[in-house]
């Protein structure tokens, strides 16, 4: 294994986003990328997605428009480092499921003011030292430059400021776990499928009419990215239940065009902020996400509809949704489980949707409706089960999936008869967040059943994928390791110090 | 009259947004507020807006949340003037249908650049020299400031970058067109309705979760940058046909609110910038504004849908729209007409839409389906119709008003034979503009009349409103005058250096 991981280490660090997988070893005559299925993982390249006619509609016409699309230019990133960052021996804090010293800033918090701790606080509240940034001008990628977290300086006529003109991706980077207190922090952190994040936002940016980008050249900066911040990824250890630990990325396109005119946008800034997370999006109630969360099913409001942007992850999906949130929690609620005109389910909160019968088929909503997102955990969870990764249904039934769409009336009676015996929702936040009840039209259904043999199956097998053993997870064909990432100089001293 | 002027300078400066209407002469018996309305103008009070099941409950919830709605407050206002504007004898430039001499700036130019004539360039990219800013945070509205136009400091997390919580207004103040090219420039500028939008602009930040405000104080503010910024109004004369010149104004609510959980932002920043044009929102193409636009029926896209935020004027709405603009121009047209899933016509590009049918009905999409944005200018027109004001249908019957649903097939075939005479858009922007044309399905629909009875009626009534002859329009309940706008002091001196 030796030896594709140091082919691996070279090639993540000179030859682009490609790595070996799954070969012991191989030969590097005369060709540049590698991609070596390994067989008893999900198929590195899964079918393509089905797009809305609308989505294949945009995309077309900014390929049209945009040609070729070129950049951002890797080998042009320029990176200055935070004064008072790690890497630069500044203000250090001790944080022990961390496993690193770091600082953070937070917005509003002022010089000499306590700091709560970052991984406890809630979600997104604290951030790392770094952004990533990079501008479009001119039918340009500019110079990328990671440099110290700041202000944006834009103009109030902005149309990412007046017309919605903003898409967003969130990620995550994982450490693996070690298999006790005391063993050595590994140096390599993990992206999971990080390419599949930035095609989704190549498709927001084609829907929205913003410019266009290379999806592997701007994972190669999200990579650099990462090496630079990933004394910022957490540390947990094997014996820890129940902790996600990771960093939160959080890539954003937004345009900075100040004509006031609607129109697609000449100028556009690509940035990424990253937040350091323990638990999942609903971390600030652990009971909860062990308990499930209560879905409250309505109509009255709608997050997306057929030719519009349901599946872009764009701003203007969550701007709709809060007055939804706040009154599902008026209902004794957590989320919403959005219906469509037909009472289909679509979406709940801002996760993907799936629903679990007691004959071992899975369900959730088709994605080429333009009204689902594309989730990327909602296509591993699929992947997982296709491959039969998750193992068997109870019975010794093979799990069978199906992408249809599913009436909130067959959901609600299934939970009655006790046909469907499980539901949970998927998202890159929330991971795998099983789902404790519905209520619809003033009334409840609850799930009696706690076993959650499928939701608990796939945490599981994610857990083991992006916490996992090191040198067994090498070649997995989801992860994206970051080599040479570098725990900080201060860190062993600050161990020292700390205890 | 002059009595009630004087009145009327008086209230609009001390005691708030109020104005005497329509009387010769009044008691201030002790009374703050006055409100009488002139017998042979439109009801000043119109009937209740509908408003969609959505709307109602986001406003509900909304006034339960922040409980009182207090604020901003005027009388705390702060203003500093750019140090090169107008007011202070800066750089000042001629301009013949300016009528007063302004400088502008404009984003990117550098100094001593050549600049364009803000007044006959593309909309909305010319700025004035000062903006409007009031924050909000920890539950109140803070001290409002008019200040030099600047870039705002936005945090890269801000929800109004990541979740699209943004949403905007758009307003005219015109100046009345002088008799002739000699005549003295009028010293009042006047506001169309603006109350109005401030209503509406308190209804997209219920359902957006955006803080409220109390609409009468912010029309207040909006009235002191007015003031400050009346230089900037254009002048026009009455023989200068075609020509519809205003100060645009953009009030804009986003929130600043940093943290990546989707909630309700605890800060916020309300501001308004404006922009000066001489032409309509198609001024680019005057022969266009003139031979009318042809519009791209289709339902591919969708701007709204029941449930969502059509009856909001948010970002969101308009980011969604771009592509679909693209392609009606690649089939030929220059704007959407954008249809629901029962293919029923709801907007026209970013204008309320009106069919005209031979027998003097009038049909526009209703409102309270949530699908529509409740349109000033769409509610001006259906007032105008109903009081009587633009006259009788040809062949002396009246115009009759419906606000109904209506199906494509029937707009369709209402062309071909001769039923349908006239259809045209509405919006601040685009006051009314006339549509040439539908494509539809492959097929193309002209409007062979080129009369227009009803739009050009319109089109004179609301000119006369907006720019007509000052004294005998004082009265008037749709406009908002602002006086001691003060002519800038350099604008003599200017006047003979430029002749």
């Amino acid at each position: 294994m030796a030896n594709v991981r140091a082919i691996n280490a070279l090639l993540a660090r000179h030859a682009g986003v490609w790595r070996v997988r799954g070969a012991k070893s191989v030969s590097l005559s005369g060709r540049r990328w590698f991609s070596v299925t390994c067989p008893d993982h999900p198929p590195a390249s899964p079918p393509p997605l089905p797009l809305s006619h609308t989505m294949r509609a945009s995309i077309a016409l900014a390929e049209q428009r945009q040609r070729p699309v070129r950049g951002p230019y890797a080998d042009r990133l320029e990176v200055e480092r935070a004064v008072d960052s790690v890497e630069n021996g500044g203000p250090t804090r001790a944080m022990r499921l961390l496993g690193a010293y770091c600082h953070y800033t937070e917005r509003g918090a002022q010089p000499g003011e306590p700091r709560p701790d970052p991984l406890m606080g809630e979600f997104g509240r604290a951030f790392t030292d770094h952004m990533l940034e990079c501008a479009f001008r001119q039918g340009e990628w500019q110079a990328p430059r990671i440099v110290p977290r700041h202000a944006l300086a834009l103009d109030p006529g902005a149309s990412s400021l007046q017309y919605g003109l903003q898409i967003f991706e969130g990620m995550k980077v994982y450490r693996p776990k070690r298999p006790h207190w005391n063993a050595p922090t590994p140096d390599v952190v993990r992206l999971f499928r990080p390419l599949e994040n930035m095609r989704r936002l190549y498709r927001s940016a084609a829907r929205l009419a913003l410019p266009l980008f290379d999806a592997h050249a701007m994972l190669q900066l999200l990579e650099e990215y990462v090496r630079v911040e990933s004394a910022w990824v957490p540390q947990c250890d094997a014996d820890e239940e129940g902790l996600t630990p990771a960093l939160y990325l959080r890539p954003t396109l937004i345009s900075t065009d100040a004509r006031l005119g609607v129109r697609r946008p000449s100028e556009a800034l690509f940035y990424v902020i990253a937040s350091p997370a323990l638990g999942s999006y609903y971390s600030s109630s652990n009971n909860t996400a062990a308990a499930g969360v209560t879905l409250f099913a309505t109509d009255a409001f709608a997050r997306a509809w057929p030719g519009g942007v349901g599946d872009a992850k764009c701003g203007g999906n969550y701007a709709l949704g809060l007055v939804a949130q706040e009154l599902a929690i008026t209902e004794g609620c957590q989320q919403v489980l959005w219906l469509d005109a037909q009472q289909r389910v679509t979406e709940a909160g801002v996760m993907n949707f799936f629903v679990v019968f007691d004959d071992g088929a899975v369900c959730t909503p088709p994605v080429d409706t333009g009204m689902i997102l594309p989730g990327v955990m909602r296509d591993s969870v699929l992947q997982l089960i296709r491959s039969g990764t998750v193992g068997a249904a109870p019975g010794g039934r093979a799990w069978r999936v199906h992408e249809r769409a599913l009436p909130i009336d067959e959901l609600t009676r299934g939970i009655v008869s006790g046909r469907v015996v499980e539901a949970f929702g998927t998202g890159t936040a929330a991971t795998i967040s099983p789902v404790a009840g519905i209520r619809y039209r003033e009334r409840e259904y609850r799930f009696e059943a706690r076993a959650r043999p499928l939701s608990t199956a796939l945490k599981r097998a994610l857990d083991h994928i992006c916490y996992g053993d090191e040198s067994a997870l090498e070649a997995h064909p989801w992860l994206h390791p970051v080599y040479g990432s570098g725990r900080p100089a201060a860190a062993s001293a600050s161990h020292t110090q700390f205890g």
